[in-house]
């Protein structure tokens, strides 16, 4: 054996199970609280994930039960479809197997990893398998559930089948090296953002101190089926369109194959493109397409005009929702909720940005006798509660020029920012999903969305400060009237004290009473307010 | 077919290589001057682990240039030990793949995914194979590599063999969606870092526009080869001890199998295990061990006294060769560098801080015509250049009261942090290794390593700051002796004033000259001096 043959002696090969079970934290699983958190978000994210699917209204129940220290078994019952005996193990035992990873759909889940990573950490810290028992179609199964993590594939134990009217699906798993609180992190604000962000689900919790809290439904329509959409042309690149070109066997020429997998693409287009593209045969089958005609038919994509993608896919948690759950929550002073129109990144993939900013009253996050600015962020309706100083979402907030919107300091306030970015491919950036990117088309629009509801804020509270303002200075005036009144007689000679005081005070609110209708239109507020626009009109230029 | 059934019949199953390709950011590959950069990262750090694994010294060239716009061939040469014939594919064509994941070793490398990652992205932005050249045992090798997604296996073509004299291995592969650009993200600002932390390997960059650029090597001697280390039994999980006994085929009782396996193990400690875990037979096979045993047998290790992992496995950059680095790079005004002892994280897994704060000269970062605090994160040696928002070393410098340290505002002052934490297990948060979590221990030890180089820099900048002070009250007094002296002869009404200006500013000179001696038992001085050492106490004793 050469030296270089002994150095690579050890050389191996792996399953995405050993890789995730050697870098759990990547999953989540960091931090005893996190990994608990994780838990509850995984099963819960599927479970609405699956309702919506079969079109139900979500009835969702989480227990989780300490049965020793750091120990806990999590079980969490849905109402949804179930799954098929053909797909338990997979689904829950398999890494990277899902009906989500491969469509153009907007899910809260996307890459078939978030169960069976649970079942993997139950594994690695108990070493029990799961319990699933999936009702549908008339038929419950029980199983235990595990990873074979060498081969990454599922092992069933235990498997019973019978007729039965359970539907849904229930997993139970018991855990360790986990922890319960109540912290910003924890599984109670996990679900109580959940809610906030879902209204029309009905949300359980057994605490392990025997606490039920019920997160009540609140508005009564089922979101819309999430509908799996063609990408639009814009958005794919040459290697999407050759891997398109070989799955595509129904297709006979290169023109029917672009407008049967791509969205907007008509018979005209296909004429527009092989006008640009004139070194590409449109005549030849998908399965001889090379390279070189895929990168031009990418480049002519490029010199084309499209209409932008159909944005009817994206389904955001919607205005009046965000609204009725952050006053139910926060009972804000002010509250100011924007919806923005859907926008593009990457040329080709519709997402809607939504941000509400709220005001005084509960708002705000409290540490110990403080109040600070709090961010609540959403990806499809998730919460993401972790990674926040590596989010997009955190850098877009942070990046707004907070002082211009009257919030002095935006750690010293009582404000609550909520954005939810809704999209059929949310960029994480990593497989724990609790962050996303920096993209810059989506970072812009983050912070647009945020300014524009924090400029409504800035009217209510420069209202504030005005009626503050006024307050103190007819306070500060009145607290020397009865003096004044005294001074005067004496200077004069001439009067009566209590009389020149009635009339001084009688001046002094009419003139305080009349600035409140004069006020908005003071010429500091004005220049103020255009200076504002001005220069916001340069940052959303960027757009 | 059932609803259910229906709504799953797209379940699929899916290879690592697709979930990376989907996520190619969780790789790194986000970003056009991002990608470049983990290109080079990914092959030089694979070289320089080579190259240390054969004790070879590092000569490695790296070669970009531009073919198009945003098109780029980067070419990576070494003189390390080359792949073999059997594992060429597979080491540059295969995820998961590789000598370095089960190992418990000191690498920069650790997950088998890097250089298969950047084949993967030459495909899917030029559709084009990576071709390699392996030189070995008197052996040279050709052949074009890229990825099959589908099963995550590595397709190999025009493969040559011939006898020769190059060893080492090059890597040419052709990319698109990418920018050279000099920033500090950049592949320059990269190899710059890479050559501060391994002043024993000489680099060459060929820059796009033609400009060579060779950061030499500084330091002749070879670090030495990095030793596999078996675990301690502080660092395992209950479900590691059932794998080893699992895998471990010659063991034939738990008490050897344990002397076997792990570090510090000896004959009486298992006496001790014993005596503690009384339920566990310790004369069953290992293949034999039930979860239950495990289980008592980890909760007995956790309550037996155990002498510390050996740490020699662990190799820092070292004291001198870190000062020399940053001498010759930024000339500061003044430079502390400590090496700290080594620590366990996890109970376990020895690691190693080393931290060096520059201050003046060419220390900090410059933006336009300012200069602010400058933070250089490396693990293993390796620079991480991104995600340093969300990275454990970032958060423990900012966590510093830099004031205390005499640094008024970290971010406006000419200042450079260099943190290197080197151990067999860096924990990442991702699979692009450009950030490492905020474990508690590594937290503490990294900020308790940057605040002891602080204090060294505080006493210099304390020293500038008295001398400046001084200087200027000198200055002052010194301004107004001319008329002092004129004034004193007109109120005296006798002597010369140049004669007395001339005692007076002897007078100056001999006091403030005397209290550059003084000043340091200053009464102000000391007092604050052993307020820092208090607070610090407090801060310290987290430890």
């Amino acid at each position: 054996m050469g030296e270089t043959e002994t150095i690579f002696k050890e050389f191996k090969e792996h399953s995405v199970a050993e890789f995730f079970k050697k870098n759990k934290q990547m999953l989540g699983f960091s931090g005893k609280t996190r990994s608990l958190t994780t838990i509850v978000h995984e099963l819960v994210t599927n479970s609405l994930d699956a309702c919506e699917e079969a079109k139900i209204a979500p009835e969702i129940s989480v227990e989780v039960k300490e049965i020793d220290k750091e120990r806990y078994i999590v079980k969490t019952i849905d109402n949804g479809p179930g799954i098929p005996e053909k797909h338990l193990g997979k689904a829950l035992g398999m890494m990277l197997a899902g009906t989500k990873f491969h469509r153009y759909c907007q899910q809260r889940g996307q890459q078939g990893i978030g169960a069976s990573g649970v079942t993997m950490y139950s594994q690695i810290t108990t070493g029990k398998p799961i319990k699933a028992v999936s009702g549908y179609d008339g038929t419950v199964i029980r199983a235990e559930i595990s990873v074979d993590f060498k081969s990454n594939s599922p092992r069933i134990n235990n498997l019973t089948k019978e007729p039965g009217e359970f539907r849904g699906l229930s997993y139970e798993c018991e855990v360790s090296d986990a922890k319960y609180d109540k912290s910003s992190y924890g599984v109670y604000e996990y679900l109580k953002r959940t809610a906030i962000a879902n209204p029309h689900s009905q949300i359980t919790l057994l605490e392990p101190d025997g606490t039920r809290v019920v997160f009540p439904r609140s508005v009564n329509e089922i979101p819309p089926k999430p509908q799996s959409v063609q990408p639009h042309p814009m958005g794919i690149s040459t290697n999407d369109l050759m891997e398109f070109a070989q799955h595509d066997k129904e297709s006979r020429k290169l023109g029917s194959f672009l407008q049967n997998n791509f969205a907007r693409v008509s018979a005209a287009k296909v004429e527009e493109l092989a006008q640009v593209a004139k070194e590409v045969d449109f005549n030849k089958a998908p399965k001889d397409l090379q390279w070189n005609d895929a990168e031009a038919i990418i480049k002519a994509i490029k010199l084309v005009k499209w209409i932008a993608p159909a944005t009817d896919s994206v389904k955001p948690i919607g205005e009046a929702q965000i609204t009725k759950s952050l006053t139910n929550m926060l009972s804000p002073e002010h509250l100011a909720v924007v919806e923005r129109s859907p926008k593009i990144y990457s040329g080709g993939i519709p997402f809607v940005v939504e941000a509400a900013v709220a005001y005084g009253g509960q708002a705000g996050r409290k540490y110990a006798d403080k109040t600070g600015g709090d961010i609540m962020r959403f990806a499809n309706r998730a919460p993401l509660l972790f990674d926040s100083s590596g989010c997009g979402i955190t850098e877009a907030i942070r990046a707004v020029d907070w002082k211009r919107y009257n919030i002095r300091n935006f750690d010293e306030e009582p404000i609550t920012v909520l954005v939810n970015i809704s999209s059929v491919h949310i960029p994480y950036t990593g497989a724990g999903k609790q962050a996303i990117s920096d993209d810059q088309e989506v970072y812009d629009e983050v912070k647009n969305a945020v300014m524009e509801a924090a400029r409504n804020v800035q009217r209510y509270i420069a209202g504030l400060t005005r009626d503050a303002d006024r307050k103190a200075r007819r306070k500060a005036i009145l607290r020397y009237v009865t003096q004044l009144s005294k001074d005067l007689v004496d200077l004069a000679n001439e009067g009566k004290a209590p009389e020149i005081e009635k009339e001084l005070i009688k001046l002094i609110e009419e003139k305080y009473s009349a600035q409140i209708e004069d006020d908005d239109s003071g010429d500091e507020e004005v220049a103020h307010a255009n200076e504002n626009r001005k220069d916001e009109g340069g940052e959303e230029g960027e757009e």
